[in-house]
């Protein structure tokens, strides 16, 4: 068996656990923005929660539930991009290919967020497209690497 | 320390790959049949989204929801067969057992899909009931190899 | 090319291991506890579970709904932590931090689901701040370690 591309002495795996590690804390950053707007106005989707301030209980506040559907972009498209990103490492890009996949994935889902809560269209949609792209080469370089 | 069995000269690892990676494509595929649900019917939950089409927006479409639906359940279940299935290859299982796993559960999951889409019942909850099966059978191999 | 730290042999993969499956099947009896509300009460979201029972479909039961936050909090922390973990693994702790960090967000997440379904505040809130910090703790562990 052969020694393992998984280690950080390998530049792109290294490379790979930087911008996974970015997207991580950028995804963890969603939850606290919906706090901020939960708190800043006051609505609350737990009675236990509302009642601390006083407040009924609401799920139709246009911001919160703006910042709810980028979160749940997020998750819908991140963790695709953690497995296959490290499958991708374990084909052995050059770094150039490796380097502008993992950038190009970082760059454009913080870029939806920015324009998902900026409510601009088509840059969202340009954003997402670009992140699904990566990952679909990089699905592809992976069965076409090792089929 | 041992050699790992992360490597893609490991056929029950490139087994994981494979159908790991088939999973990825498969969830990543929902938002596309979502947004042509949105598309084909118009029905757009941002208001950025709405205006280029001069519509309201709309949250209750029941197409679009079921959509909606079936992606979440990817989300809950597909990441758990990712990490558990990783963990599986390292308890060193025969190729059988690690082959039976991974394709049952990747044919269960597309089945549930087919069948959320098709509004079918029992058979979305047999689909669902086998890919928890089958993680729930690599959770406790994974425990039971190793303490 | 040196050995990898991601085998059994690495006591602290191991810890790794055993706290990142008991998180996996954590987060998927999320499922059965949403099933469980669901049937006790007979509360469905889709037409044909509905039917097999007589009733029209809801969205808005707060047990249901409850329980569904619950899940859906876990899906934004629990990938990241599964994600993170093994970042922090490769960065060779010491068995001590490792251990606390996997003891402490493994408590905090059971700790949060109970808190958010029983209602209390500010536990629920304190328990996933805890589970954001080991989180933040791990990331900024690996930026520093690695860059």
């Amino acid at each position: 068996m052969s020694t393992t591309l998984l280690t950080i002495e390998n530049p792109i795996f290294k490379q790979y656990v930087f911008f996974a590690t970015v997207l991580a804390v950028k995804m963890s950053l969603m939850s606290f923005l919906t706090a901020r707007h939960r708190l800043g106005k006051k609505i609350f989707n737990n009675t236990e929660d509302a009642a601390l301030h006083k407040k009924e209980v609401a799920f139709n506040d246009p911001d919160v539930e703006r910042v709810r559907r980028a979160h749940r972009n997020d998750m819908e498209n991140i963790p695709v991009f953690w497995l296959l990103g490290l499958f991708f490492v374990m084909t052995e890009p050059s770094s150039m290919a490796a380097s502008t996949c993992f950038r190009a994935f970082t760059i454009a889902r913080i870029q939806h967020t920015i324009m998902y809560l900026h409510e601009k269209q088509p840059h969202r949609g340009i954003a997402f497209i670009i992140g699904v792209l990566v990952n679909a080469y990089m699905a592809f370089a992976v069965l076409y690497h090792f089929w």
